[in-house]
Order: structure tokens, then sequence, then C-alpha cells
């Protein structure tokens, strides 16, 4: 195997504690793994080259801990932490196993679960800021509906305002260095979830308090379980400038969340994603969110969790082969990529409208003889993907 | 048959010239109708109980057509208009049939199309304010790409953004009462569209110049396509005060863009969508953008344009009665729908955190076995769907 | 309510112990509800008008369980049969839910899990007989793959039909009354299900031993998760004269599975399947495999589980109406139907081949010019659906 | 660029005449390339390295043509094929684009439709087998509905098995050496298409009079527009010794068909695939049946038929050496692939029956703890894929 794709901290490679530690229950079976203990996850991460760890609450501390418990538990991970070096870039609140949630956290029917659920996460921020974590994800995987009048959407849309407002507050009063990246999923668990895409979830913050605070989470199964190119959605959320974090798995199209490991799936998308963050000078963690298929023992937990950073590394050395590429400059310009970044109209509306060249006598019909040369481009785009170039 | 289902101008029902007017070409087949005098189904539609007609461009003035020609459509079109008191309440530009806007035209590579599509929507944006349109509709169905190197997204959106800012600007100079509604489509005919769903459309909005000039014209096969709960996503666009207009159709499921008429595909979803525009107060067109099947002649498309409009007036009554229900109140009640309308923390933050009701001492356990009664409303909502009660 | 939607055992109507017993734990969420006990499951049911009760051997006899124990688990769901009347008309076994079945039943890898599978269906084939089942389901959740190296699928397809040969020539053996239906599903637990579709099921029984023994079970969800047709997937089964029993429930489109009551989901679908199954002479059980939402405690469990049959029983009744309405069979005749029953040669191949009406001399255009009156049909039972006519 | 993965006829790669024809007509949108002339068609593809080129009636004589006009177009063919040495390994009936056609060839509800249908399929078996054709190709795309009522599926379906049992008899009588092959889909351009998978089709085919005539060719994308494993689905073809042809494309995943060239849309189900043809012994030609986008001019369809072709070539060279991997051979072991291979029973029922190591004496906990070690046998085949092994 090439050593050239052994993963490094400096790749900022990281994993959530629920990811390895997935025990293969699903819906129909039970679970066929024991247990991961996380100080062992964090090892084991470490030992193949991983940069950071993530949590949701009830990941490292069980769900119903006593206090005194709870420290200790907190405590055992920081002497891991410590030990391998590995940081704690983001932590997320588990708003969605207990049944208590069933009907959703922060946009539940019941008041009282919905406070529940604010403090439940706000207990958890504290940790996440004591630990040093810069970024806090939310997906509300249950804030959703099964039957059209189970919820009022617009009310709901009012509770979850009100439920990432109040938070807003706590970490500004805190004076926490931490932002908040909103994960979206279309459906399951829940029939229809709120916030279902990127697109959704961007639009969202732009009615909070304080916008600057929120970003999002794309997750690459998610976005492909609606159809979605997901690299259009996170290049979306570059633009806005509200890529605060991402989540890298696979998914082979619209059926159930597969979180299969990262490059699985839908490889060429794969590829253009790893060309977007890299291009696109995203310097956040690339944070690998997938579950080991069930049929796998341990061994094959950690062969699938290196698989997700080994084919990041190889889609990463292929795209940047791809960019420097002069026959691919050449085949850009073919395609008049860089006419794409000139502005319409630098000669503004004015100009626009006095230009007769732009309408008037505009041949419309020798512009649409030209070829757009973009099989071309994309076969190249193959040839390097597959490394025959 | 029951006159109540029997449409009147103040039911607000308009429809596109493009959905009667279809020919029925499509990937794999020839056109099975003649084209249809717009005149005519002006006609038509008024004596069918519609309120309003809308246009592409071309609909109305074939595309190529010379300066005088040109008058000569546009009045006889005024003239069939107060002929029959129907309205123009929106229009919208063609920008995808003709091939020179085959790789897009707001964000098509070559900045002399861009330039091309910017004058020929502006030309249609005089029409539109001339003939009292208040919306002019945008689907940028061309606006995307089926390869990965194609489209710099970023850039396009950046594109995309100039471009609607100088219509912004121009509407503003020219003091038109014109707002504009972006239609979102996830893909057809390009591979994958820029602005996918309602989500990514409203967020983009906010990043314009003058963001209160634009809002959505959700379609509902459009959001469908992509396996999203239309109503979901309208209510988020009402919720963001951002539904300037709406295109009703039918759709089965996951696949290309069918335009069945309103009611046909997900019945269920058409009857919450009903519902809520009716509950909303939302007042503009009850626009039907769809395609009577190539199988019909024109006494099939006039028995389907009378079909969406029918359908819609069932639906109302039947989500009218379902809403006025003292059972279905109570089962409302049960779901605590009422505990959703309340803040969720009224005595602020702080009052929130010095709650120890709401962690320390919230009884999770007791709180998880409340069932959420969500299938006994449901099934009232069916029973009244179906008119059984 | 109307008492004319109240079922009695003469519908025909069946309930697996796992639909109303399911607990709600979803790859998400822990479970919700408690067990029940399959005696409380079959008086419930006996009180809202079932006719029978189906079971996986799990779903009885807990996996386990000892071999006293077992007799006696028999011995009290007899008594409970015997008491409310309720049939046994089905039974199946499960090869998902323990780990040992990580990788399928019939198909596994491992040859001792196959050999377990094929025992552990054997057993529950002796206590279905003597229950007096005459339907034997099998659906394979387990056999398939999420990778592509995972399995050889024509090799496990020869596993297959081993086992399926071999449980034929078992009951053929001990001379039980008895057939098997096979139930398709395209994915989910695993990545990609062997015999996705009833079309790939119905292909594969074409290569057993014994073909008349074995049916399909076409589950209404299943063939919606592939965005297939069902009543046309069921119409081929019966076509083939291979619907031996049928899975009744709901779906929202390609997703994961949902499960949701019957008439929740797709409901003109449901229409169109309850007047195929009910014009077609289908005289097995009606049997409803759903999974009351996680949301609901045991007053939404059966309120969900009536709800099945009531939508059954209304969908029955619209379905007939529309059937006996002249209007209906005027329409049927304009959209031609009546022609569609006529043999296309009954001249034979010679005849076809001398007629030159039928090619040299066809109006192709007049031909072209017939409108197909499908869309004035389809509206004429959308009224009969929601009850207008 | 390497050589290596320049085709040669020996690779037996063919195109159809309306692939590298495609005008760009789309449901949104005017042609956007001239129409090809076939015998420049030809001379490309051999140009290229092709093999053979494959035809619908109307792709060479245009549809009204002509006795004697229809003459000269063969004759001109038949030099060019001369000329390049091409051969025709298949031909196609065009029973969907001309009105005639809208609701059906073989299953339309007019009769004389019917009728039409069928002689214009003789006539072109007729020209299929002049020119050597071995496989007829029958793609039902018409022959569906959009409506319940306006198609009754199982009488339908005996329209369907009367046309091919014709057409069986024909062919034998006239003792051409041709096989069919039934092309699937699931939909597009009707709302659902009869016999929407390859499953359905296979079982279809054992209704028929003569099914040893009869295979099916699967179509890449169309097997994807259901979300269904297309390389799963062409082993069961091949199972059943039915695959007679088989349509390479690229899909990117459930939406309308788009026909990308082979390896675009989903590059990992291509590679299985291919790895499964040239596994299983498959001689028939690898078929093109792909859109050059209509983005491009014709420089851009020839790098797109090249592309299809060097994708496949690239890939099979990846798949054998996959294959060919002591490191693969030994991870295929680890998973137990070989056990697959061993009859579950070798032993028959009764040793089966009498096993007691093989239920009751079973150390089921054993067998549940063993990983399959899927996930490092799934890397080494991304590697291969990737080429960094």
């Amino acid at each position: 195997m090439t050593e050239r794709f052994t993963p490094t901290p400096e790749d900022k490679f990281s994993f959530g504690l629920w990811t390895v530690g997935w025990q293969g229950r699903d819906p129909f079976g039970d679970a066929t793994r024991l247990p991961l203990d996380p100080v062992e996850s964090v090892q084991r991460l470490a030992m193949l080259g991983a940069y950071g760890v993530t949590f949701h609450d009830d990941d490292l501390i069980p769900f119903g801990t006593s206090e005194s418990e709870r420290e200790s538990h907190i405590k055992r991970f920081r002497q891991v932490l410590d030990a391998t070096g590995l940081v704690v870039p983001m932590a997320t609140t588990n708003l969605f196993t207990h049944p208590v949630f069933k009907d959703g956290g922060f946009t539940a029917n019941d008041r009282d679960v919905r406070r529940y659920a604010l403090r439940k996460t706000i207990r958890n921020i504290d940790l996440a800021a004591e630990l040093g974590a810069r970024t806090y994800v939310a997906w509300g995987g249950r804030e959703g509906a099964e039957s059209g009048a189970a919820k009022d959407v617009r009310v709901a849309l009012d509770r979850m305002k009100e439920a990432f407002d109040l938070l807003g507050e706590y970490v500004t009063e805190q004076e926490y260095d931490l932002r908040f990246a909103i994960e979206p999923k279309p459906n399951e668990p829940r029939g229809d979830i709120l916030l279902p895409t990127v697109g959704h979830a961007l639009a969202f913050i732009e009615r909070l308090e304080r916008p600057e605070l929120y970003g999002v989470n794309p997750e690459v199964g998610h976005e492909q379980m609606a159809g979605l190119n997901v690299t259009h959605s996170v290049a979306q959320a570059l633009w806005a400038d509200k890529l605060f974090h991402i989540d890298l798995n696979g998914q082979s199209g619209i059926k159930y969340d597969q979180d299969l490991r990262f490059g699985a799936g839908d490889l060429r998308s794969a590829f253009w994603l790893v060309d977007l963050l890299e291009t696109a000078g995203y310097e956040g963690p690339r944070h690998f969110d997938f579950k080991p298929p069930r049929t796998e023992d341990f061994d094959g937990v950690w062969a699938s969790a290196a698989g997700c950073m080994r084919n990041y590394l190889i889609l990463k050395e292929r795209a940047a082969a791809f960019r420097a590429n002069p026959r691919v400059r050449e085949a850009l310009r073919a395609a008049r990529l860089d006419r794409l970044m000139l502005p319409t109209a630098a000669d503004g509306l004015s100009g626009l409208l006095a230009d007769r060249g732009a309408f008037e006598e505009f041949d419309v019909e020798e512009a649409a003889e030209r070829g757009m040369a973009f099989e071309a481009l994309d076969q190249l785009a193959m040839d390097h993907l597959l490394g025959v170039r």
C-alpha cells in the first residue's frame, strides 16, 4: 500500500464516537457488536492517524448517569485525549434516542420536552466548550412528522427559532468561542424532517437573532437521500460563508440512510466534493459520520474507518492532479469556465440596456451552435479519478 | 356533478398558456396536438371559470417574431383579456427552449448568452408590467450541469446574484409594481439545477441587494421530485413571508417531471397543501402549471384543466370541514398542537436555566410514556378527505 | 361514524403479531412501547373485527426459549385463537433480527448459518401447518449486500433456489397443505436485497423444482420503495396466477421503509389496489403489515390498526361504486378499454400479414388524432374516491 | 493517453444510430444539433474502433419514406457497413415517436394501432435478419399509463403476450436466426411502464409460447431509475440464461432518464457490472445506449462516444487486476465467498433434518460473532478501481 495515502493529524480527519462505536442495531436487527469504550475508540483513531474526535453527550456519558459518574467519564476522556493528542473540534446533543424525544426536541408538541431538550443541549455545550470544541452541531432528527396535522410547520419553525436564539444567547453570555452548525436531513427517522436540505437550513438561519453564529453541517448522504448534488449544496453553503463543518460518508442513492464509509456509494460525487473542499480553502475538520456495516467485527470497523481517510487522500491527490494538468486548464477554457468568472454586466444596467449587440443585433443562431466541450472535460476528470493520466 | 365545485373568478385560479397549449412533445415522442391560439386558450379558460392567465414571452409571441408582428400578438391578447375579464397576474421568460440557452441563461458560461438572457427577460418584464402582472416568475431550468467541472457553482451563484440584482434594479428604476418569484427545481432538463429546492432559493434571496423584491414560486411536483414534503416547504416559505406565487400540479413520486393535473399524484399531500394555503391567508393566485397528458385531444385538455380547479375546490371544502369539526379540535388538543403554540421559554434564558423542573427534576420516563395521538388525528383527516364524516 | 365501514371476519382482515406488537425501536431510537402479549393482541384484534393473525416464529416464542416453555407459549396462543375465533392463515420465519443472520439466512456466505436458517424455518413450518396456515411467507430481508464483491449474486441465487427446493420437498413429504409466498423488497436492511421486486421474485420461482408451490407476497410499501406502481406489480402476479398473499400498508415515496397504516401514504394507489383485488377475485386474506408510529401509545396502536381496516372498507365501497356507475362504463368505452380486450390478431399471423388495412393502407394520421379520453375517466375515479358522486 | 485503452472491433463495442445521432431535443428544449447521416455515423464509429451499429427502423429510414426511397437508404447503409466492416448485431422498432403510439404499440387500447405496431415490427425484423442481426430488441416505452383506469394491466399483458407470441411464430416460420431481447424501464415517457424491471420482464417471458426465443436487454440507467442494483439484475438474468443483450450507459440516481456516457453516473456500479460481464463469459456486444448531452457539438458527440469505450476498457483492466490479485483472493476467502459456493445441503433434506449440529447443537452466538470482512474486501476493490494497487 502506498504510504502517500496514510493520514496524519495535519489532514484534520475527525470521527464521531458514535461511528466506530455503532453496535449495528438497525430497524430489523439487534446489535452485532459489543459497546466500544470511548477511550479505546480514541486510542485506535489516534493510531490510524486521525486528528479529532467528536461526540453526542450520551456517547460519552450514558443517558441517566449520575453526576459523580459523569465526572469520571469526562476525566477518562480528557486523559486519553491528552495521551493521544486528539482534539475535540465538535460536539453535539442526542435528542433522538430516548423515547421522550419521539416527537422531537426543540419542536416537540410538549413544552416540557422542549425545555428539557434545551437544557440537555446547554449542559453539553458547557462540556463542549470546556473540551475546546469550536463547533456545536445540531441535528434535529426527530423534528418532523409522519402525518399532516401532527405538526403545524410554521409554529414549529417559531419554536425552532426560539430554541436556536436561546442557545445563541447562551453561548454569547458565556463568551464561548463556539458556533452552531445545523445538520439537515430530509427524512428518517421521521417521515419528513424540518429543515430537510442544506438550502432550507441556510434560509432558516437568516431569520435568527444572531445569524452570524449559525452555519450548516452538510452530510453527504443526507443531501443524497433527497437526490440532490451534495457538492452543489456544499458550494452554496460556502458561497454564503456558512460551511461551518462537514459530515463525510457514502450513500447509494435515494433510500434509507446508509452511512457508508467515505468513497463508497457515489464515488464521482466524492471526487468533486473533495475537489471543492480543497480548492475552496475549507479549513475545518474533515469529519466522518459513517457506520461500519453491521456485518463487520471490530477488525472490519477499523478497516472501514481507515478506508474513509484513505479514500479522502486518494481523491485529494487526484483532484489536485486534475487541477494542475495543463490539458485540463485548456479544457476548462474550451468550456469557457473563464468566461463564467467575468461579470455579466460590468457596464452596469444602463450599459446593458444600451448595448444593441446584447439583444437586437445578437446572433442567436451563431451562439446556439457553439459546443460547450463538457464531455471532453468530464472525461479528463474521469481519467484523473481513475489514475490513467 | 355538484355545483358547489364549479369555479368562479373569485377562486383566483390561473393557468399558464403553456399548460393547455402543450402540444405533447416529450423526450421520446413528437407533438400529438396542434398549437393552440392563445386567444382560444383565454376564451376557454374564461368559460371554465378561471380568473387569470400567465405566459412566457415565447408563448404569446413566438421566438423570432418581428417587432410589428409582436405588437399585433399583444393587441389580440389584450382584446381577449378585455373581452373575457381574465387578468394576467404573472408572467415569466422562456430561457430554456432555444438551443442558445443549452448551458443556461443567467449562469451560462458564455457572457453574451447571459447578457442576451437578461435583455430577453427585461423585454418581457416591460410587457408583464404593461399587462398589469404583479409577479414575475423566474425558473432557471437550464442553470445547472450534468458534469462536475462544467460549472463552478460558487461563481455561477455570483452570476445568478448579479442577474437578479440587475433585474431588481430595473424594476425599481421603472417603478414597476412587480416582485420576483424564483421557482426551484432539482433536475430535468439539467442533471442538477442550481437552487434545487425551495430552501436553496430562500437562502439565495437573502444574499441579494434588495431581498424584499424576491420570493419563491414553489411547484408541487418540483419539490416532490426531491422526495420532499411540498407542504412543509411551502410552510417554510410562508413563515419567511416569501410565498409570492405557487404552481399547483401533480406528481407520482421521484421520477421525471410529470405535471399531472392538480389532485392527481399524491392526493393526501394536495389536501394538506390546500389546507395550508387556505388557513395561512395566502391571497395570491392558485396557479396551475400542469401538462394535459399527450394521450388527450383537446376535449381531454379542457377536461384536465377543469379537473385541476374542481379538485382544488373539493379539497378546500374538505379541509374547511376538517378544521371546523369539534372532534378534530379535540383531537388536535389531544395531540397537543395547542402546546406547540406556547413559547418554550416565556421566562427567558435565565428562567429556563433556573428551572429545576425543566431538567434536574424532570420526569423523563413519565414524559416518554405519553402517546401523541397522531394516528387518531390523521384518521379523522382521512375521513374528511374521503367525505365519510 | 358510519357503521358500514366496521369490519367483520367476513372481510378477511389479518394482522401480523409484529405489527401491533412493534415496540417502536428504530435506527435512531429506543423502544417507546412495552412488549405486547400475543394473547392480548389476538383479543384486541378480534374485538376490532379482524379475521386472522399471523406471526414470525420469534413473535410467538421468543428466540432462545426452551422446548417446554415453547409448548406453553403455543398452548396459550391456541387457547386465545379458540376463544376469539381468529384463524392463522399465514406464518413466517424471523431470519433477520438475530446477529447470526447479519449476512443473510438462505444465502449467508457461511454454510452453517444457511443450514441453521433452513432448520429454523422448517421448525416453524411444522407449527404453521399445525395451526392451520395455508401460506408460508418468506421475506429474505438479510439476503443481500452493501458492497459489490461481498456476494456473488449468481451463486447466491443457486443457494436461494436450493433452500426453496428443500422447503418444497419438505412440505410435499409432510403432505402439508401449505404454499410459499416470497416477499420482495429492494433494500433495507441490506444495501441491496436479492429478489428486489415482485418481478424478480416471479422470475426466480420459475427456476424452482416445484414452481406450483411458490407465489409472491407483494408488500405495498416495498414495491413503492423502488418507485414502482404496486397495483401494476400485483396485477402481473395475478396474471401469472401467483398472488398467494398480500401485505397492505402505506409508504410516502422512495425513502426508508415506513410501514404506515393502509391508506396513509399514496391514497390513490391504495384505491386502485383495492379495486384490483376486489375485481380480480382475490380470495386470500387482506393482511396488514404496518407499524403504528412510535409516537403512539397503545390507544394509538389500536386506532392505527382500526384505521387500516376502515380505510380498506371505504376504498372498497368507493371502487365498487366507480365500477357500477353507468357514466364510468361509458367513459371506459370512450377510452376503448373494451377494445383492449379484443385479441389483436384473432385472424392469426397469416391474417395479420395479409391485411393491407393493418399497414399499407392504415391511416396513421387519422389514428394519431384520436384522443384517449383518459383524463375524463380519471377525474370520474377521483370523484368516486372523494365521494362527490 | 495510454494506448491500452484504445478500442478495437474485438472488444465488440456497438452503438445505436440514435445515440450519436440524437439531436438534443428534450422536454424543455429544441434540437441543438443537426441530423446526422447514418453513413457518417457508421464511418465515425468505425474510426473510433467500434464493432457494430444498431438501429430503430425509423433511424435508418425516416418514418413515411416511400418504398423506393427505402431501398436506397438501405443500400447506402449496406455499402458503408461493407466499407467499414461494421456489423449489425441488433435492430429494434420505433413504437414511440409517432403520435399514433401515444397509448402504446402492442398494448394500445386501439386494436388497429396494435396491428399496425406488429406489422411495423415485422417489417423491420425482415430487414434486421437481412442485415445479419441476431438479436431483436423490444422496448415498450409507450406500453403503460398515467392513470389507474386507463389500462387494465392483466388484459394488457394478454395483448403483450399475444404480440410476442406472434413475433416468435413469425421468426420461427421464417427460420430467422434471431432472438428477442425485451428491454424493461420503470417509467418515462409513460407514468408507469409495463414490465418495469428486469425481473418483471424475465417473469413475463416464462408465460410465452416459445420462451427460449426471448431474453432481456437490461439498460443500466433504466434499472437505476428504480433505485435497483443493475449488476444484481444482470446477474439474475445471467443466472436464468436470459442475458441476450445489454445497454450500457450512465445515470445519476432516481430521476429522469439521463443516458449519460458509460462510466458517468454511478462509477462503482459500472465497475461491478464490467466485472460481472467479463467473468460471466457474456459474449454479446457491449452496446452503448447513451445520449451525448445537448450542450455538445459534434466534437463533443464523438468525444462522448469514445469515452464510453475508453471507460469500459479501463474498468475491464481494473476488474481483471482485482480478480487476479492474491490479496483479493485471500480477502474473498476471509469473506467466505468460497463457502457460498458449497451446497447448503449436499446431504439432502434428510441429512439436514438429522443433523443436530445444524440446529439443536448449533452455537448461534459463536456464529453471530464472526465478522464478514466485507469492508476490507471492498476497500481492495476501491483501490483497484482507483488504480492505487
